[in-house]
Parts: C-alpha cells; sequence; structure tokens
C-alpha cells in the first residue's frame, strides 16, 4: 500500500460487530480476525494460519482459543500456536502476529504499525463513550476507492450543496466561503463555515423542529490520517451564543468520521451522528440514521465512480479552487506521514495547478 | 488506444439518444458528455470535470451551462468554467475541450483529433437523414470487443450462413464468391456478390412478400475507419435492371453500419436499415427493427467470445481464405491511417499466413 | 502454465458428459473441444479455428465432421480442414491438432504433451470400469485454485475434521498420526491411517449400517501427478482380516480422484466413489453421490478463499507439521516432472518452514 501512514490508530470495527463470532477485517493490507474472548476482552489476529494461509476467520472459538478451520491449528489469544492435531510439539514459527486494540465506546480502534503505540491513544471520542449529555447513532459503509477520495470528500463539504441537495445541501453551503487553519504541529486542519440567517434543509429540521432562518455553523477539525470531527450548531437566525459561552437556543451536533484504509483501493467509511438534544427520543435517532445512511450512500456512489476514472486518467492534472486549501494541506500531511514527502502522488505548479507525478 | 485511427469522424450516438439529459460515450477513449441546450443545439465536452476529475455527465444542467454534480463548477456550451461556488474567479486552466459534432438525421458523429475537420465531413447518408424515397430503422449495441474484430466481421458476410443461419443466412451466401477491390486512395474496400436464383430468407421474404427463388445482390462499400454501407438488391430471379438502370421488380436495401472504437477492447455498433419499399408500413418496420436486432446480438455474443479468446491467445497466427482479401486490406488501411504501418499488429508470412507480431 | 507437468494423462470429462454435443474443456492451458462421433470414438481437436481463432465448440457435427461456427472451415476427425466455403482450396496450415483419448469406464482421459503417450496407459481404475464386483457413483467440481492446492488438499486428510465435520470428519482423523512412505521411483506417495475402535461418522453409517465403535482404514495412493485413490475399510471393531487376506466382515470403498490442471488458477476436480457392497442399491448409491457431493463443495468453497489469498500473500511462508511429509513430497514429485526441480515454487529453510522462492 502506498501513502497509507501506519503507526496510527485506526478504527477497525463498531464495537457492536465485536462478537464471540469471528470478524474479517482488511485494515492497511493487513488481514485481521477479531472477536470477543468470555471475559470481554477483544483480541486481533493476523487473519492468516501460518501452516497452510487459510483464513483463521473461517475457524471457530473454542473458549479462548481459535482453531484453524483447514487443519486444526490452534491460537491462544496472544497469537501462540497451542496444538498442531496428530503431534505433540508445535512447529518453529507458527505463531501468528496480534495487534493492538482499544475499545472507545461504540467504536473499536486497531494499532497498525512495527512501533508500539506506547502511551499514544486514538482520540478521544466521548460524545460516542459514555457521555450523559450526548446521545448518537453509529454505522460503516465500505467504499472501493482509495483513502485519499474520502479525505478530500469530507474537507470540502461543499459539495453538500451537488451531491446531498435532498437533505444536508443547500444553496449556502457551496455559496458561503470557509475560513482555514493548518496546524501542521498537529498533523491537523481546522475548516470553519458560519452560515446566518440561511435556509434550514430537512436533516436538521425534520430532528430539531427548527424551521428557517438558522444560523448554521461547521467546523470542523480534521486530525490526519484518521479522524474527522465536524462540530454542527443549528440555531434561530440571531441567537448567538452569549459571552459565557452559554447557547440554550442552539441545537449541537457532532458528526465524527473515522477513515480506515483497506487496501490501496478500498476504504472504510465509519460514521456516528451525535447529538446534545431529545436523548432518548428513538424516533430522532432512526430519522438521523436514516438520514446520514442515505447521505453516505450518496458519497460512496460518488466515490466508487472517481476511483474507477481516477485509476483510469492518463492526465492527472486537477485544478485547483480556494475551498481545497484544507484538503491540499490534508495530502501533504498524509504523505509526511508516510514518510514520503519527496515522492507524494501530486505536485502544485507555478500557476497552482494539482498534478499527478509522473 | 492502439491502431485506432484519429482525426476522424465516428458515430457518436443515435440523434435521438442526444436530449436535454447528459449521455456518457466513450469513443476512441475519450470520456465525452454530450446534451442537447434549449436552441437545439448539440453539445460534447470533455466528461471530467477539471477540479476533481468528476464525470461531469454525472452533473445537471442549468440552461446552458453544465453544473458538476460533486463540487458545482460550471461550463458553458464551450466548455469554458463560468463559475465555481464561494469564489469570485474561475482557476486557471479549469476550461474543459469540446469536440466537434455534426448530427445526420438519424445519425450524429463526433470528431477525435488534434485537427480541426475543416471541410471535412462525415460520409453521406441520405437514406436516414430525410430522403423521401427511404424508410430506415436504426440502433446500437456496444461490443466487448477490439474494433478491428468488427470490421473483420462485416468484411466477411459469409459468416451470415453459420452465425445468423435463421434468418439471414442461406447456404448460397458462404458458397457464392466474391468479386473484391481495393481502393487504397480512398481508404476504400469494395465486396460484391451477386447470388442468382437462390433461396429468400426469412429477413427478406417477410418484409418483402417474395417467395424463393430469387436474385440477391449484396454491394459492400467500406470507407475505413468508421463507414460500412451494404447495398442489397432483391429481385424475383431473372429480371434484372435495364440498361437505363430502372429496376422496377426489384427491391433495395442498404444497410449501414457507423463502427466507434470505444476504449482499446469495447466497440459501439451502430446500425440502419434502410429500404425503398412499403415505406409508410409500421410493421415492415417493426419487423426489420427486430430482425436486424436479433442479428447484431448473435454478432456481439460471437465478438465478446471471440475478444476472450484472442486476449489470451499465444499463438497468433490465423489461416487466410481467399474470402479474407477485404478484411485484411481493411486491416491495412486502419494500420496506415494510424500512421502504424510499420508496426501493425500482423503480418502475412510467404506462406500466405496472418501472423501476430512479437 | 508454470510447474504442470506435461506428457501426462489427465481426466478430461466423465465419459457420460462426451455425447454428439460439443464440450469444451480446457487442460493444462490447452483449449479442447470434444465429441462423439456416430461409431463411438471420442474425438479431441485443439477448440481454436485456425482462420479467425473462433471456438470451435461454439460449431457444430455434421456427421463426422466439425464445422466452424463462424464462417463454416470444416474438419475430420484427425483435425484435417477438409472444406472452406467459397473455394475449392483449402489453405495451408489449417488443421487442427488432436488429442489423443482413452475412455477407462466412467472417465475419459486425454494425453497433454508434446510426446506420443506410446505404450503409456491411464491409471488402472476397473471399479468405475466394469468390475462386477464394484459399483460407483461420480462427479466432477472446477475449482478456482492452483492444481497444487488440491494436491496439498487430498495429501492431508486431516482435514477432514474440521472442514468437513458434518459428515466425514471425527476427531480421531486429526489426532491418528499416519505413516506416510515415499516412492520416488514411481513418482507415488502412500499414506496410511488406521484407526481402531472409533465413531462411525455418517458417510458410513448411513450407508453400511455399521454402528460405533468401528475399525476405519484410510491407505491413500497418490501417483503424481493426477491420480489418488483412497482405500478405505470400514467394519466393526476388532475384526481385522485373516491371514488370508479374507476380509468377509469389512466394506470397502475406494474413492479415486482424477486432478486435472485446467489453466494456472483452474483445477477441475473429478470423483468417483465405488464400493463393494449393497452393489445394485440405488438408495445407498444417492447417499453416497449427495454426501460426496457436499464434502467436495466444501473443499471448493475453502480452495477458491485460499488461492485469493495466496495470490496476494507477499509473505510466503508457511509453518510445517508433520502431517505435511506427504504433501511436501508431491511438491516436489510434481516440481521434478516438470524439469523444474531447480526453481520450484517453494523451499524448504533450516528450520523447516515452507518457503516461496523470490
Amino acid at each position: 500500500m502506498h501513502h497509507v501512514p501506519e503507526n496510527q490508530w485506526y478504527v477497525i470495527a463498531l464495537t457492536r460487530e465485536i462478537t464471540d463470532g469471528l470478524l474479517a477485517r482488511t485494515v492497511c493490507g493487513h488481514d485481521i480476525v477479531c472477536y470477543r474472548v468470555p471475559d470481554g476482552r477483544v483480541v486481533a489476529l493476523r487473519d492468516r494460519c501460518p501452516h497452510r494461509r487459510y483464513p483463521l476467520s473461517r475457524g471457530r472459538l473454542e473458549g479462548e482459543s481459535l482453531v484453524c478451520g483447514y487443519h486444526g491449528f490452534s491460537f491462544d489469544c496472544e497469537g501462540r500456536c497451542i496444538s498442531v492435531p496428530g503431534q505433540e510439539l508445535v512447529p518453529p514459527r507458527s505463531d501468528v502476529a496480534t495487534y493492538p486494540i482499544v475499545e472507545q465506546g461504540m467504536w473499536t480502534w486497531v494499532w497498525i504499525g512495527d512501533r508500539s503505540p506506547g502511551a499514544i491513544r486514538p482520540p478521544a471520542t466521548p460524545w460516542i463513550a459514555g457521555d450523559p449529555h450526548w446521545s448518537a447513532v453509529t454505522g460503516m459503509a465500505p467504499i472501493d476507492c482509495r483513502f485519499e477520495l474520502l479525505v478530500d470528500n469530507l474537507l470540502d463539504l461543499s459539495h453538500e450543496t451537488y451531491l446531498h441537495r435532498a437533505n444536508i445541501g443547500t444553496p449556502e453551503v457551496a455559496a458561503t466561503p470557509v475560513h482555514t487553519r493548518i496546524d501542521r504541529e498537529n498533523s491537523s486542519v481546522l475548516l470553519s463555515r458560519h452560515m446566518e440567517g440561511v435556509e434550514c434543509p430537512p436533516f436538521y429540521a425534520r430532528t430539531t423542529g427548527l424551521a428557517s432562518p438558522i444560523d448554521r455553523w461547521q467546523d470542523i477539525e480534521y486530525f490526519a490520517p484518521s479522524y474527522y470531527q465536524l462540530n454542527v450548531r443549528i440555531a434561530p437566525a440571531g441567537r448567538p451564543p452569549d459571552v459565557s459561552g452559554a447557547d440554550p437556543d442552539a441545537f449541537h451536533l457532532k458528526i465524527l468520521y473515522g477513515l480506515t484504509p483497506s487496501s490501496a483501493d478500498r476504504t472504510y467509511d465509519f460514521w456516528a451522528v451525535c447529538r446534545d438534544f431529545s436523548l432518548d427520543d428513538e424516533e430522532v435517532s432512526a430519522t438521523l440514521d436514516a438520514m446520514q445512511q442515505k447521505i453516505v450512500i450518496e458519497d460512496v456512489d460518488a466515490l466508487n465512480i472517481l476511483e474507477r476514472r481516477i485509476a483510469q486518467d492518463t492526465d492527472g492534472t486537477e485544478a485547483v479552487a480556494g475551498i481545497d486549501r484544507g484538503a491540499l494541506a490534508a495530502r501533504r500531511m498524509i504523505a509526511a506521514l508516510t514518510g514520503a514527502k519527496g515522492d507524494a502522488e501530486f505536485e502544485i505548479d507555478a500557476e497552482g495547478i494539482v498534478r499527478a507525478r509522473p
């Protein structure tokens, strides 16, 4: 896999997906099987039996042991081969690699890399991890596109106006300029778009009860490579937070994305929509879930198409608009994190045109 | 794309396909979007937004402007980028290429090439373009084969006897020798097969009312690379045209093909069946349409299979029969038009065997 | 095709598949069409018309002649081109290759190679070829895997315990060590596993009426590259054959496999289950047929998955257990038969780890 940063945390699964069954995922090209053992811990092993390379995810659990479904090699939670049928001894080099795992509420993260994570933790996401002032829905969609296309997509929300017209995109999103701040030290990009006195799209109208005009803020925090947070503030027009920061008339949402490269041209798009209102209202949950899924599928369809086009594109140039500052900075951060600064896949020429390197 | 002549007119669409919707076609490897603007003109643009390379055919028309469906870049009929959301200025090099278009009745042609067509026009096809003495049906089938296989197919109609036995192929087609004339100056091949006192196949029996025996003439004119015309004369046996050329007892058809390379291994097979009889008889139109579609699908099925075989064939030799003179001349003309005379994909050895070059 | 031995007999078809229709098979990368002519002989020709490379299997038989479905070139049973429509003479080099064929009861074998088979015959399989003391059912499944994976599979039946638990695999199969004998001179591997006083799996319980405990013997004879025979003896526990070899209390089965490489990553898995009991009992036949098909499909599913994994595996190492001695010897024999001794795809390092060569 080119240009995918390793020694990083990536979301590998929705926590509810990890049960006493065997879940196969591929993260940064690593085939991984994960499962929950009786004491509740999550185990993640390389999904490849060292004997005949059969996927261990096709085997079965016996207590804490994972038994290969082809010839019965068995492995404990540390990946050690503990028995081979028909013989006393276990052959040399028949252990499998394990992967560090952290569960944080609704999402479970895996560490991919040759170094230990040490004290590094995944990004904090309290809104999906027990904070009593928040309620959330979550899901995942696989996309047949390279990771960078999803980064591009999320860092330029002007596309809401065109690709997601039906429930979230109003003309004002594309028309309102954004303020972009690049924080190279933290490999972070901050984008801010504050729309005042604008139309309330169905996504918010149907869940908050607000009617147009509203004030609608989009404050994005992207931490390269794998975590994206859209902080949304929706309020009746003209009622900003007071000087103390109190904001009683507003509704707040945090729309989180875990961006996980699978293979060179596949990506997992994990998402969560968190809100600080109607916490126990299941109809609001169901509405947000359904509308967000529709938005994600619109992105999936577009990015699947775009990947096929880009894979065949012999030209490689891209024109740059002002809105692209954030996405271009993100691409550079990802390239830097892969240590590929010198041979990133694109460059920007004197006229400001993005150009694929030959 | 190897060996596809550029600076040529190719049929891009049936004229009826071009509406105020967006039609995506790929011709000679060029992705093209075409549509009809309110004043009736046909516009053809490169189907690739210069911003993020998204297909413009996934956008929508606003009057004469095409708006990209991803981030809203807008283009006029000359391909100029006329607006970018959220900013006043349009970035440099954000225009898209346009393609010359000529509508000729039922077919619309596109010019592919780096030169201007100048005074060059597509082949004249009055029989599908308003001539009151003719009536026509038309259609298109995509084939997953390289362009040359369709050329080969049409230049050797002896295959009618085997591949299209049910409605057009009688034993006499394959059994009757053809007269072949090669006109290198005009990149044209002329093939003539006159069958006298032969069986009338269903294709003609059901539409003309004639019964066996008939005289059946097939006079082919192929103009490399993209246009093929089969002139058919069907008459009761023994009633040739008189010396003045008058031919009152005969039925005439012109079966036209527009051969359009799409990508290296895909081809569009445009066809029209024109007749000078029963001009307003819709049942005859429907019968010819249905039978021609059946014939075309038989060709599609065979060529799809042949392409897969040839793509894997490590041998590359082909035996040559007399009937192949026309097809071999056509292959050479196509190679010459691509400027590839010296490295055509085939050669003919001392024994007359066609051999793929290594 | 790498590492597939030629100058060998391979099963090309179940004999019942070869009729007066045209059967297309690909063996060791050779496209072959086979059919039965009116006098009952089986003919096998290269499935490629020398004219335009169209598959002859899309043509039709006229008596003993095969007529190409594209332009009507006709071939006799010796592959000679006997007529070309529209001309008197047949072009040079328009014959097609023939393949030696031997029918042996339920299976028909083809010889692939540049040498003549001479006196070499396919392995003797009287149990599917008229021996009155035996009754058999037979079938075939195509697998999307390289040939070697099926060899590996059959030479290590410990996988029955894990992959075929429902009807043939009991824990004792994997737990009982095998005795392995390598016969390099005959390119043969002999594996023997005698289980005493064990559970009777459904495959045998439902067809012999025996109940646990039983004695269950598995004696494998593999003759590289293409023939595998599993000799099964099932008897009430503690009743071995007497010193004369008489074995009146036992049930015997011979489970035959014809392993036929198709292309580099496709294999035909021919099988036959032969028995010396209930010879005329159609219910027993139907039960064995259904259970064997289920087992074969379990293998097909596993090997399809394994092939996709191995095709992408950049590691290539495999750990070796004692049980693998037979399979490793078989791999070496296959490599030797291809004359590829020096560059087999794997090697075994000092620690006994199998490693793909770079």
